[in-house]
């Protein structure tokens, strides 16, 4: 036998893959490539590839004004479904928007200018065609909490609107500029399961601050969680009205009613859509009738008549609260975001088509800036009404426009008739809309999927109920964050074993009919080898060498020849990953063991040959499977014994 | 040809292996091991296994105080050896202490009792056998700028100091429960490339801080960055004394050429280990003699005789500037651990013992709590002094012993001694060191191996030499944060291609022989998959499907018929990576696709099996090998068309 043969031994066997050192890349390539797959990892620019310079202007066009795309195929059918889709989400639209107004404590009528504008400028840049643009309950809420904390809305309520505005502008300054900067991926950080938690409990807080207008209290606590809550409502018993507890209880039954039944029969969501502007109509009437405001029921009074005036000129850059406007914008615009994406996402996968994140960044980013400058506080595409919209059949963000329209009839002409609308009216929609946005069925299936994603969780809830809507955002990116980390810092090594009759090498926990092979001990890596779990794995290896060693010491069986690490699964690994490996070969050389690297990827084989790695262990030791690798060492620990077989050689050769 | 065969088809390949659901696990037991797995990788535990109680008594106290361990083999040839090395490094301790002590702006005198109590606690708790205790620079140089920007170190140095202990005491306390919690893994997340920028920078800036002791400058900036410390020189140039400034340069000559002396021979590591002791002595001497004192060569001056007074009643826990000395503790804290751990760890693989983190952050954060309530303030291991013990040769922490005890008698008889030190010699002292702290053979090892690490030791370089030493910290730990995210927002997708004659299936931009499946595309993902990479990996699966139509489109070839996913290395997966699959499955099933899963790891398949996953799409389309899961398509894709014959069937059976 030739001594080529002892070099590489499995040259004798019917299949021997080496495993090349990739020719190495100039840098400019490589750092095009990872920029590209990291900013446009949906490819965008596909489209405009191999086209004429005039079709790639139009696409450019229509790529920043979706609207271009779809207007000249717009037919009158198309029409016919978004105008039915448009009105049903109006009148959802005109009593959610002054109910959230009051909640972020603006004047109600922000609510309807926030209806108006925005959702004609998402139609143009917006690639959704189920979006119905809106103000909603959560960010609503932080923004009263935040803003509120620095400048009182009752004392001070002209200083208190202008930061509102300029909140708002901040907020879309930052969605425009994630989109621009194709950043979106930042929004990912929030996790599912922190999302739910977070939402659910801004929820039950929201509901709570509902029983403020519910029992006609005019006192109520600043403070947003369950426990001051409480307090603030069971010590003035004395003061809670009937009358108006009586009318919230009615109409929240009424609309309770109207979303089960809609819930249980979709076909008749348009009971449910209209429910609350039938509680408007209902309640305003009665109050008129029966003249309930001088008997403590409280009506929202007076709205002005007239289109949403500028406010531009509103912007408070100068002002000494500049810095809370803009810590307001940018959590408020980061928590609508989340829910807009997540919203226009869901919706085209029902219809099957294709949502850039980055895109629609850029159009909810313009919104709110156009928004600010037009007396609009912050909006997004809330879920409820963007469900009912899908419902009604919209077909393209004509409903949008047409809802638009609606609200702007309503300004020029109607407000005067929402000037006796009882305010638990609104506190009785609020209550049914946030309902819904508790999620029980989400958590318990976190529940049965994932125990800790379930405690993130419960303790986002927790943070936002017992604490505060900041706390409970904090708790939550601080547990995704922990989450993360754990993940990153704990990566998964398995021992592999042979599947009899077979050159498969599997995890021996998850088939327990893996065999060990003698002498060998392979050692799978399950991630990419980085700084923040280095140090982890290299110890992590080295307990499994020692039990190894133990378990063969235990059962007086022949010591332990060869570490194969199998490498598949390391996709990338930076400079303190080479060291670990360096560190690991001394570590195993020194013991007397040999180390053998089965199928490493491109980068990993670059960057060990670029750090010598390889010429110190031998490109002989690296082998393109674990099959071959183990198949090369059993010959090497035979030949050595001077018996001259393969363990294993019977098997058919399914190397793995 | 039966039903079962059409549903399972590969059962009548040689080898047909199911994915078997594992049985659920109790909820407790998967804690426990996940537990154990995140907080004790390395498995502490493991030599109190089957022993009786009184060897788990002994054994557990032998944890705690690894000096129990080895005291009892102590032997008097050991003694020799540690006696020589703890001869050295004091020699080394005593000057490099001062030194440090004014570059902390304490009183010099701190230095010494700095290497006097803690090198006694270490000696106790400490597991490493080579690593010197003492003051380290950098932690020295953030002390005096963190508090300093509070409490002027001149106008108020009671304070001062106090405050000093006052963090070297929360630093103590942070390191101490990092090894009581197991969260040492938190240290990781400081990446080597950070690490090498921070260090290098900041040493560059200790070096800048010197040139007022080496020109004899009596104010200076307060400022660390280059410009504001080159301002302040340039603007000085009447006050330059060259007294000061040849005295200087010749002890730093004299230094260096002793460094590089060593370093090309190793046997003489004494004469550099010598070095600064020597320099301390001729400066003195030649001061003496010369009266330099009073030609503009400032002098150390008067030292108070005598061991640590105790400092516990000064610790300033009352204070107003407890915030400050928290922060500055914890900060400093980390740092000083992160240098400790990896210079133990460094020497520890050297001479093949093994070092528990964990246990090292106890030894630290003692050590640390006993200085501070003993007029000591942060130490830690460092690299140059433990270079030296273990160049000396020592065998145990016993040098450390002998260290401290030849500091006890400088303190108690020789401190007179250092009245007519000059602070030049000082300065060059600090020079010389940093000088080695410097390591441009790290960067260009990272510019050679990968250009953003490489990219992220520059920033933070230049942040500490540009900033200041907080901002270059910062922009180290954000960016390797952002790195971080980068690699799990971003893992990366391959497509597998069929190695030629055999059935392994590999990475088609790495081995170029590799040929597409005629109607099959195959993707692998090379990461976990949870919440922040799931939306990438569904716009990348996406993508590929649409490229590999597109490619199919031009080349006029049958279409796409099944999408395999090969999920060997999805070790982990969340519920929004359960959702992403769900996605995925949906979209693949609107084209008329077909998706099949390779090779799903126990954790996927009990999440899977949980969510109702593989009751949707089948457990006949999770195969254990791409090979497997290849030959079944194909053997499908032709029996449709009547041809029952199966590509590849000729190649050995070498499922991958």
């Amino acid at each position: 036998m030739g001594n080529a043969d002892l070099i590489y031994p499995s040259t004798n066997m019917e299949c021997a893959h080496r495993v090349a050192i990739p020719p190495a890349q100039p840098f400019y390539k490589t750092l095009k490539s990872s920029l590209k797959e990291t900013f446009l990892p949906d490819d965008p620019l596909r489209q405009f590839k191999n086209q004429p310079p005039s079709r790639k202007f139009v696409l450019g066009l229509q790529y920043f004004l979706p609207i271009l795309e779809w207007a000249p195929r717009y037919t009158f059918q198309f029409f016919k479904s978004d105008f039915i889709a448009g009105i049903t989400i109006a009148s959802l639209a005109i009593p959610q928007g002054i109910s959230y107004a009051k909640l972020a404590k603006l004047p109600p009528i922000l609510g309807l200018y926030s209806s108006f504008v925005p959702p004609l400028v998402y139609a143009m840049l917006g690639s959704s065609k189920d979006l119905a643009v809106g103000t909603v309950a959560v960010p609503s809420l932080l923004m009263a909490s935040m803003l509120g904390k620095e400048v009182d809305p009752v004392q001070n309520p002209h200083l208190y609107l202008n930061l509102a505005f300029t909140a708002t502008f901040f907020a879309g300054v930052l969605q425009a500029s994630f989109g621009f900067l194709r950043l979106g991926f930042i929004v990912d950080f929030l996790s599912h399961a922190t999302i739910v938690g977070f939402m659910g409990g801004a929820a039950t807080v929201v509901c709570l601050q509902q029983l403020k207008g519910l029992l006609g209290l005019k006192k109520f606590s600043t403070s947003t969680d369950i426990v001051s809550v409480m307090t603030s409502v069971f010590s003035q018993t004395h003061k809670w009205r009937w009358e108006s507890a009586v009318l919230g209880c009615c109409f929240l039954f009424f609309l309770m009613v109207a979303r089960f039944f809609s819930k249980k029969k979709p076909k008749f969501f348009w009971i449910s859509a209209m429910a609350p502007l039938t509680s408007v109509i209902l309640g305003s009437i009665l109050v008129y009738v029966t003249h309930a405001e001088k008997h403590g029921v409280q009506v929202i009074g007076h709205l002005n008549k007239g289109l949403n005036p500028p406010s531009l000129t509103d912007l408070e850059f100068g002002s000494p609260y500049l810095h809370t406007a803009i810590k307001t914008g940018i959590i408020t615009g980061i928590i609508a975001l989340a829910e807009g994406i997540a919203v226009g996402r869901s919706f085209a996968m029902f219809k099957n088509y294709h949502i850039d994140g980055n895109k629609e960044m850029i159009a909810f980013g313009l919104m709110n800036i156009a928004g600010s400058c037009t007396s609009c506080y912050l909006t997004t595409g809330p879920f409820s009404r963007t469900a009912v919209n899908f419902n009604a059949g919209c077909k393209t963000a004509v409903s949008n426009i047409v809802m638009s329209t609606a609200v702007m009839i309503t300004l020029l002409f109607l407000t005067p008739l929402f000037h006796y609308t009882p305010l638990v009216v609104l506190s009785a929609i609020i209550i049914s809309a946030m309902l819904g946005v508790i999620d029980t069925d989400a958590a318990i299936h976190l529940w049965k999927l994932d125990k800790f994603d379930f405690a993130v969780c419960m303790s986002a809830y927790f943070g936002v109920v017992f604490g505060s809507v900041e706390i409970g955002l904090g708790v939550a990116i601080v547990l995704s964050m922990v989450r993360m980390m754990l993940f990153i810092a704990r990566p998964r090594t398995l021992v592999l074993g042979n599947i009899p009759n077979s050159m498969i090498y599997r995890n021996m926990d998850q088939y327990p009919v893996a065999t060990r092979v003698p002498g060998v001990l392979i050692i799978r890596i399950d991630a990419p080898i980085y700084f923040a779990n280095a140090s982890y794995l290299r110890e992590r290896i080295t307990r499994w060498i020692n039990n190894e060693e133990d378990k063969l010491k235990e059962l007086q069986e022949n010591s332990l020849q060869y570490v194969i690490l199998d490498m598949s699964a390391i996709s990338s690994i930076d400079t303190s990953g080479i060291s670990m490996l360096e560190e690991v070969k001394k570590n195993i050389d020194r013991r007397g063991l040999k180390l053998v690297l089965a199928n490493p990827g491109s980068e990993v084989m670059k960057k060990l040959d670029k750090s010598n790695f390889i010429q110190d262990m031998g490109q002989e030791w690296i082998y393109l499977t674990v099959g071959e690798a183990v198949g090369a060492c059993n010959f090497l620990l035979h030949s050595c014994k001077g018996e001259n077989t393969r363990i294993n050689s019977t098997a058919p050769d399914n190397n793995v």
